[in-house]
């Protein structure tokens, strides 16, 4: 099943988020053809519909979008497979249009997460001044260009595309805020292993005390370690649990797809969201002897000696 | 360390917000001062200082406002303790001035999240209609009954609050959210154990392989179901992990007490967030009789004996 | 590796002893060949050279000879294989020459084990006459016909291969005493599955809190019980266990092989000693269905389609 | 409940067994009174009885008596407790009257155990000498000083008791067998915590597969180590398994104290047999620092504030 390399990509738009920074961080700049998406639905839709090859959607600590609906989508519907994980740091500018001056701003508009994340800042720099909804960051910065309001707080990327200048930059309260992107595409063809590499799962178990332990279990004896988990609620199914989960390592590797398999035999559901190369900037477990590829062969070529009677 | 029933409330604002509507679920109409904060950590901050002796916030799930700022403002900070947990059903109306006809409006107001929520069923009843952001629900019942906007998005609460009519209820496209709100006051008297209570934790632990599986066997080994849990990231040391999880339980049953003596032991770092009586309106699992407070009375005494050579 | 059924046996010896009477229950009358070893390890002795196919040794309660000198014998040297076990009861007859009267009787005889387990019937029947060793059960029995002693304390084989008549019948002190026998050979086709099935292991760890927790969480998530667990010592290696144990299932099923191949993975050391039917008349606790090969078979289908991408 | 010393002793008989040696290395020269006892049974009986204060009996790995009996006869029955573990090197002396030489020698008497394990060397000694057996090997010397045999093969201390002398010294085949005896007394005050203890347990579990993982877990989970595990047959209750273990530690310590309450919690029975000193030769495992007396002591003083919601 070879793949060729996706040439469309969605974004969680509209122009100017995060999202399509993160894009521009993944993908060169000349490759591809890029459309913004109205939401996380939308984008994952266009996947699935075939309308492009590939979507940018934020998964965790976004200020843009909405986690649980990247969650949710990929739980749900036609399976799709995280190909990639992009971080960007949340770097937030208070632009304007050029030749605006500190004092000549009457308001300031963005999306309220955004707004909550530099109130303090804005406030110091702006005082008095009030702040106004957006539906997004880069609507903010739209607007602003667009003469209807005088500053937004909003990504670098947004600022340049609409011809903003920054009055000031990194106006975050907290700064060091990142945000974890995925590229998601039809099934297909896995990224290669890297030796630094994430799975992504989901995970139903049927509620008993220690449900969970023994779903953690069969990634410890594998010696995998766990990089997120999160209980999702299940509305409508009484004592059962679903997890949204990473775990370091490759499908491809003996360990994971063992610790797969495993899950598919013990849970009631199991949902492989992919394996693709890690980009947090940590440095994965190193895998244990007794957990490496070879030591899985030799065991394997063991029992199959013994099962023949060659002790 | 008797404790005076709370008096004075702060809630996630501004009013008419999910938050005092679960506020107003949560504690008798006639009973106490309520006052909004501007945000979750406002909220808390006016806690810790004093200012008021409780503050309702959203824990999960909300619309308004933002579960990650609860989770680390309880993590962080000068303890603080869950008294309560309120469940309420995202239940959104869209509203109008009494005398708005569907076809009188001209444009529609909401956060960002309640749009996207609402956002199929909303073009079903407003065809065409242009849907603009607000700083929060309440924020858009305001901005209606000020005439700025012709209808809104929000809950039934802001409506009323605002004199608003609906000109549609049950608006949201997927029907049966639900928040979760915890009720938070400084340290003093616990709730006594109701047999349905939970118990919420922040734990750290040292990373390796496993080390979470074993967070979790000190519950399973005392018959002690998770309700959630969720790895939060720790930003600044490597190979540190932080879970904020509930359990069944108080902590006043002996189960309970051991578990937590035993992370203590064991974990970087425990904080315990309070016991409370359950509301989601599940039933929890049966306490195994080997995990009664009973049978742990009966067992700490035999030991007793033992060490006193009384066999 | 086809495997003509082994014709030339070895028992524990010598002629007349339970081992003798196990292999008689074991293996139809007129099959084979079948010589008495001085000992345990004779007899192992013999099969490793070729000089027999086949011992049968006692594994465990034995009155007639040494638990540990099976199993060390087994643990040690060339691999060899458990390809049955054999259930006898212990049943002692208290026996001397036709036409004995009890009141005849002057002494009794008997290997001090037999001795020690029928002490206090002896000396109901036999009161005041003197109990004397021999080196075997099957030896004080020749005694008496040979007439240098009166009374034996024996196997009812032992009884009728001398030509004895009893005096009384199961004379043992605590009826229900059984004997596990093993019938060993060397490496060549296993027992073919029953559904009811042992597997024998000598596995070796490095010591540390746990070494034999992880041992057995190997079994315990892949649904398989264990039936006997046993420390044996090790003199040499510090901080270095070995264990003694059986499981239920077979290594030709997935849930046994899988979990043999994880033990050669984590453990120092592990020697197979065969899969062969369960003979203790208990009925096997069902395999879960998450165990069985189906379930494995499945498992394995669907990591290597995730493998393929085609999720 | 202050206890007196044990000033009457039992001892495994006859005169000049191995158990008799270990008492003496156990307690001083002058100290007590010391008694045979026919069997393990009569010993455990003579303490139950208060006929004695205390009896030494083998326990694991013995020539000279039945390891089972001991297990057997301390799991059932009115309680008895461990105070002391003593291990004494197996020492095989080839013992005659004085002025025999190796040529005059025509029978060597012993235990069969005792034979067979010095049958090699023996043989190389006394070539063509026949071997015949004893009911003990202090019987054996006794035999041979009565005239009645030649040479025995027996403890040094039977030979020195019987007036023999030795012919050759250290003749068993594999030398370096260690024997464990414990001393066993009515229940009373324990032997005080040394830092270096172990305590010994009969557990009984219902079956279902990963009981006994259940039952190590409680240990692990404390940081505590096995040093010795055998599972025992129960003839009678179907599904129902024993075991007979040893652990490193002192009940008087925390981490014991609250597992085995543990374990009195989960399981159908436990018995507990002692906390004693150590005496293998082995230095035990440190004690990790999550598990030691003062991290249980600071955990319960924590646990005990946060129920005061002092958090």
């Amino acid at each position: 099943m070879p793949q060729t390399p996706p040439t469309r990509f969605a974004y969680l738009g509209p122009e100017g988020t995060f999202a399509e920074a993160a894009l521009g961080s993944a993908v060169a700049p000349g490759e591809g053809v890029r459309q913004p998406a109205a939401s996380v639905p939308a984008a994952l839709a266009a996947v699935r519909a075939g309308e492009v090859d590939a979507a940018l959607v934020p998964m965790e600590n976004s200020v843009e979008g909405s986690v649980p609906a990247t969650m949710d989508g990929l739980a749900d519907g036609d399976p799709l497979l995280i190909t990639r994980e992009v971080f960007l740091p949340v770097s937030f500018v208070l632009a304007a249009r050029p030749g605006t001056r500190p004092e000549d701003v009457r308001d300031v508009v963005s999306h309220p997460h955004a707004l909550a994340q530099t109130a303090r800042t804005v406030a110091e720099r702006l005082p008095g001044v009030p702040a106004l909804p957006a539906s997004s960051t880069a609507a903010a910065a739209r607007a602003v260009a667009d003469g209807e309001h005088d500053a937004a707080v909003c990504a670098p990327i947004a600022a340049q595309r609409y011809g903003l200048v920054p009055l000031a930059e990194d106006v975050a309260d907290h700064p060091g805020a990142v945000t974890r992107f995925v590229l998601v595409s039809r099934p297909g063809q896995l990224p290669a292993p890297t030796g630094e590499d994430k799975t992504s799962l989901v995970v139903v178990v049927t509620d008993r005390t220690g449900a969970l332990l023994d779903v953690l279990r069969e990634f410890a004896v594998r010696g995998i370690s766990l990089t997120r988990i999160e209980s999702r609620p299940t509305r409508d199914r009484l004592w059962v649990y679903s997890f949204s989960l990473d775990c370091e390592g490759h499908v491809a590797e003996a360990r994971v797809g063992e610790a797969l398999a495993a899950l598919h035999r013990v849970c009631e559901d199991v949902r492989f969201l992919g394996s693709y190369p890690r980009a947090d900037g940590r440095t994965s477990r190193p895998v244990p002897d007794e957990a490496a590829d070879a030591a899985f062969a030799d065991a394997q070529e063991w029992v199959t000696r013994l099962r023949a009677g060659r002790v």
